[in-house]
């Protein structure tokens, strides 16, 4: 196998969604994780249920509907001027500390984004991490009104980089976005942030599970799709070497 | 319009998918509740991810792929019997308490039930609660193979019945069903079982949001799909009484 791209998942892979938590806390104290959390939720499901509705908005729609859904199932009034200030947080989410780094030393190969992000949230997200400097392409689903997994999202890989899956690894943490990415025949790296012995300590303690290991214990391990990543690492730091046995 | 049909969604609106909590308790003391919680977050997740992906295999095997998951991500070993024991219950779960006497009083419409449920799941779920006695239909998606809210799932309820959406009053406590249905032209009344008021007091105080409001907070309020439903109702016991104003 040889890889000539690498090209991974945005939101929660190289940007670290929970970095929303600050300004979430911000705006609504004491309820700053527990925000990002159902957001994060209802913003997967919205995409699910949209795609399968065949009623596709693009994220951005979709991200404002989800925080709209969280603040109201909180019971959390609010003005337009601090629902404004969250959605913005999207557009300036923080890179993982080792995300730049992972990148710059693997410029021997095409390096892009495959996102659910619409065209016009990936440019300012790229542009405000400074990830243009390093990327070859920024793909976004748009371009096929449906969201990952659905097979045609993949497809966009080989019509934006003129690569066949088989010369393409695909790197996500999210473990339903690998399942997708198997299914549709790329190679995929999966990144394990949250190993099952952290899982299994966080969830040891019946009393003590608080809203954010529910969190964690529905969206950080493999899931039971009946497909498996090619390789698992924990972190972006692992991937050039892994990429340059490749 | 004249409703010639009463079309019920069964897990979550006649049969009450938390009264697997006393079983999975017992197997697993102190985690039954968090058990059926993840389950049906996971279960749920599955057939839409399955169904975007192509990748349909029947509700039996999501459900017992979505328990197995969640066994492992609370570190929780098992025997095969546990795991039996658990799945059991799926084919014996509880009514809510004024199900029967609420479909025995509209008897002069065609009723029916539309499901994710594989056939054998229905039909011993049905026949097990008695309710094969009241209904004309039992239909699963599993005859289109795609779950809900996929808009050729409701398809098939005209084409089990004979009569067009503009017939069919549709009933389901869950969001994104009563969304589905309606994105297909259904007439739909939502069961909202948990209402504002209830939800915005379990969250009053972050510092007890527990994993169970969690789950009410992302499962239980109206989506933002887009979508409304054309009748809210707070149980079933309301149904024969506005079906009698059509």
């Amino acid at each position: 196998m040889t890889i000539r791209a690498v090209v991974f998942d945005a939101y929660g892979t190289l940007y670290d969604v929970q970095s929303v938590a600050a300004v979430t806390e911000q705006a609504f104290p004491g309820y700053g994780e527990i925000i990002t959390q159902i957001w994060r939720i209802k913003q997967l499901e919205y995409t699910w249920l949209r795609s399968l509705m065949r009623r596709y908005q693009d994220f951005g729609a979709v991200t404002r509907d989800s925080l709209a859904y969280t603040l109201r199932a909180l019971g959390l009034e609010h003005d337009g001027g601090v629902f404004e200030r969250i959605m913005d947080k999207y557009l300036h989410l923080d890179l993982y500390p080792d995300a730049m780094a992972a990148l710059a030393a693997m410029r021997d190969r095409k390096l892009a984004i495959l996102s659910n992000g619409s065209p016009a949230m990936l440019d300012a997200l790229v542009r405000n991490s400074g990830l243009d400097r390093v990327l070859d392409a920024t793909i976004s689903v748009d371009a096929q009104q449906v969201f990952k997994p659905a097979p045609e999202a993949y497809s966009l890989i080989e019509r934006e980089l003129g690569l066949p899956p088989a010369e393409v690894l695909f790197i996500s943490s999210n473990p339903w976005d690998v399942c997708g990415a198997k299914a549709f025949g790329l190679n995929v790296a999966w990144i394990e942030r949250v190993t099952p012995e952290a899982m299994r300590l966080a969830c040891a303690r019946t009393d003590v599970v608080a809203p954010l290991t529910l969190f964690k214990a529905i969206r950080t391990q493999m899931d039971e799709l009946g497909l498996q990543p090619d390789y698992r690492i924990h972190a972006l730091a692992e991937l050039p070497g892994l990429v340059a046995l490749h």
